[in-house]
C-alpha cells in the first residue's frame, strides 16, 4: 500500500466530527491506495440484462406477481412508468394499527411492529437503471415519494419514514430491477434520534440550522439551481456524498415537482460520476428527513438532506462495536476526484 | 420463506429496545427462513490449512516479517504462545502523542489521530484456530488483552481501548492466521457514550445496574462458575451473543488469570455451538469495557461483556440511515438452538 497524496496534511491519520451528526470518524490515508485508484472490485450491475424477464414481477406484464399496488404513475394507466407497491416481505406490519407498548421490567420496552414496507418501482424496463432515466424521470420518482409520504401523514401511529435504494447484491438489493423503498416506522429510529440532538446543539449555541452554515469549498462537488453536492467534512466512508438543499427545509415531503427534476439532474449526474470514478461501484442512498409530526422549533434547526454510500470497503468488528468508522480517503481528496471529472450534460 | 414458528408471539413483528444501549431493533420473522435453518452460506474457513505458511507473517518463525513486537507470552521465548506486535497499517499513529484538537468553524472538530492499533496472535500455528485451543490458552490470549490494556493506562491522552476479534474474510479478516485487535483511542467512541447515557439512566432510575438486573430465563444458553453466555432480549444480529460477568465489574482489563480460564472455556463451548447449528458462520467479537479513567460512579453503573455476532445476513441502506437493525429470529428462538446443541466437554 502506498501513501494517499503528496499533501502533507494527508500523511498522518485525523479524528474528525460534524455538526451534523456529532461521531467521530478516522481518517487513516496509511490504510489506502491513492484516492484516484479507489474503485470497486465488483460492479454493481456487470451483466447485462435483457428488457424485460418473465421471472422478474417488477417487469411490466408481471404485475400479478407483485403483493398489492398502492398506486401507479401515471394513474390507472397500463403503460406506468412508476409503480408504487408493497413489500411482499415487509419488514413490518399494516395490520397492527394503534400498536401496544409493554415493559418488560430489567428488559426494556416491547412494542407491536406496525408499519408500512412499500417499494417503488422507478421503470417498468428490466434493463433500465436509475442514471439511464432523465432528469424528468427522476424527478418523477422523488415525486412519487413524496405523494406516498402524503399519504402516511394521517397515520398518527407513523413517526418517521426512510426513504432508501440499495443498488447492487452487495449494497443489499435482493432484485436487480431498479427500485427503492420506504419503510414507515412507529418510533423514531435511533440515528436519527442522534441527528436532531446535535442540530439542536448548534441551534442552540448560534441560532442558526447546521447544514445552511455548510462552508464547502474544498469539499464542493457540483451545484444546481436549488441544490448542491459535497463529500461531508467527516464522511463515515470513502467517496460518500451528500445533495443538501441551497433553501432550509425540514422535510423531504415538501419538495416540489420542479424541485424534484432539479434534484433528479444533480443525483444523475453524481451517480454518473462516481460510476466513472469508481467502476461502477454498489451504493445506497439514503434520505434523511426529520419526524413526520415534528413542532415549529424542530423545523428551525432540521434540514432534509440525501447521502449516498457507494460500497467499497467493508466494516467489521471495530465498526460494530463502536460506532466509530475507519475512512481511508480524506473528504477533500475524495471531492477532487469527484469534481474534476466530467460527464456529459443530458436530458 | 415460510414463517419462523408455531408459537403466536412470534407471527408477527415486534419492536424491542433493551436498557443497555436503549435503541430499537425490528424483529421480523417474516422475513427469515426458520430459526433452525438459519445457516451461514459461506463457512468461514473452508478449506483446510497448512500448520505453517512460508508468506504468512503471523506464523512462527516469520517473526521478520511483521511489525514491532510488543511483548510475547512467554516472555523472550522463540517457543511463544501468543505474541502481541503492532499493526502494520495501523488505523491511528503512536507518533502523535498529545494530540491536538482544533474547532473548524461551522464544520466540525479536528484531532490529531493519535492511537495504538495492536494485533495479538492468539497461536504460532497456521492451521489452529480459536476454538482449537484449550480454555487455558484461551484464557491466556484474555490474560494478553488485559496486561496490554495495563500498559495503556499511563497513556493520559488514551480514554477507551476496543478490543475486537474478526474471524473469516467476510467478518472483514485479512488474515487467516487466528488474530485479534485492540485499538486504544483518543476519544470515547459515539457506541460507547450511548450505551453509557442509558445505563446511566436505569441506574438513576432504580439505583442498579441494567446488566447486574438481567433477567433471562428463556435467553439464557450457558453459564460457568463467573459468567453467563445469553442471547439479548433486544439483539441486532440474528444469533448475536453475549458473555457476561455474574459478578459486578467496570472494567475488563481487571479480569484475572483464574476468571479468564472460566472465560475461556465458555467461550470456547459458546463458539463450538454457534459453528455446528449455524455451519461455521464468519464471525466479529467485541470486548465492551468502560472508558479507562472512568469515575467511581460510572464504575456503579458500567458492567464489561463481550458481545459475539455472526455474520448470517448482511445490512444495507435502511440500516445505514437509521442505525435500526431488522432481526429475522427472536432472541427466545435464536436461545433455545444455541440451549439445546450439545458439544463434547473439552480442556
Amino acid at each position: 500500500m502506498s501513501s494517499s497524496s503528496s499533501n502533507s496534511r494527508n500523511e498522518n491519520p485525523q479524528l474528525r466530527k460534524d455538526t451534523v451528526w456529532n461521531r467521530w470518524v478516522i481518517f487513516s490515508p496509511a490504510r489506502s491506495k491513492r484516492p484516484s485508484d479507489f474503485k470497486s472490485k465488483s460492479q454493481s450491475n456487470p451483466n447485462p440484462t435483457p428488457t424485460t424477464t418473465t421471472n422478474c414481477p417488477f417487469c411490466i406484464g408481471n404485475e400479478h406477481q407483485c403483493a398489492p399496488e398502492i398506486f401507479r404513475v401515471p394513474p390507472d394507466n397500463p403503460n406506468w412508468n412508476i409503480r408504487v407497491i408493497q413489500n411482499l416481505y415487509p419488514a413490518l406490519s399494516r395490520d397492527l394499527d394503534n400498536p401496544v407498548q409493554e415493559v418488560v421490567p430489567s428488559s426494556g420496552l416491547v412494542l407491536d411492529g406496525f408499519g408500512f414496507h412499500d417499494v417503488v418501482i422507478e421503470t417498468p424496463v428490466h434493463s433500465v437503471q436509475l442514471t439511464d432515466l432523465s432528469r424528468h424521470q427522476i424527478g418523477e420518482v422523488f415525486v412519487a415519494f413524496t405523494n406516498r409520504i402524503q399519504q402516511l401523514l394521517n397515520r398518527h401511529s407513523i413517526k418517521y419514514v426512510q426513504v432508501f435504494k440499495n443498488h447492487g447484491a452487495s449494497a443489499g438489493a435482493s432484485m436487480s430491477h431498479s427500485h427503492s423503498q420506504l419503510l414507515a416506522l412507529p418510533v423514531i429510529p435511533p440515528s436519527v434520534s442522534a441527528r436532531l440532538a446535535s442540530m439542536k446543539d448548534f441551534f442552540d449555541q448560534t441560532g442558526k440550522c447546521c447544514i445552511c452554515e455548510i462552508q464547502c469549498e474544498d469539499l464542493l462537488i457540483d451545484s444546481s439551481t436549488y441544490f448542491f453536492s459535497l463529500v461531508p467534512f467527516a464522511a463515515s466512508f470513502p467517496f460518500e456524498i451528500w445533495i443538501v438543499p441551497r433553501y432550509h427545509s425540514a422535510h423531504f415531503h415538501e419538495l416540489d415537482a420542479e424541485k424534484a427534476v432539479d434534484l433528479g439532474g444533480l443525483l444523475k449526474k453524481i451517480l454518473r460520476k462516481m460510476s466513472l470514478q469508481l467502476n461502477d461501484p454498489p451504493f445506497n442512498y439514503m434520505i434523511h428527513t426529520s419526524p413526520l409530526h415534528c413542532n415549529e422549533s424542530e423545523s428551525e434547526y432540521s434540514h432534509w438532506f440525501i447521502q449516498i454510500v457507494p460500497q467499497l470497503i467493508g466494516t467489521a468488528g471495530f465498526e460494530l462495536a463502536t460506532g466509530c468508522y475507519i475512512n481511508p480517503v480524506f473528504p477533500e481528496d475524495a471531492a477532487k476526484v469527484l469534481r474534476e471529472v466530467n460527464v456529459p450534460e443530458s436530458e
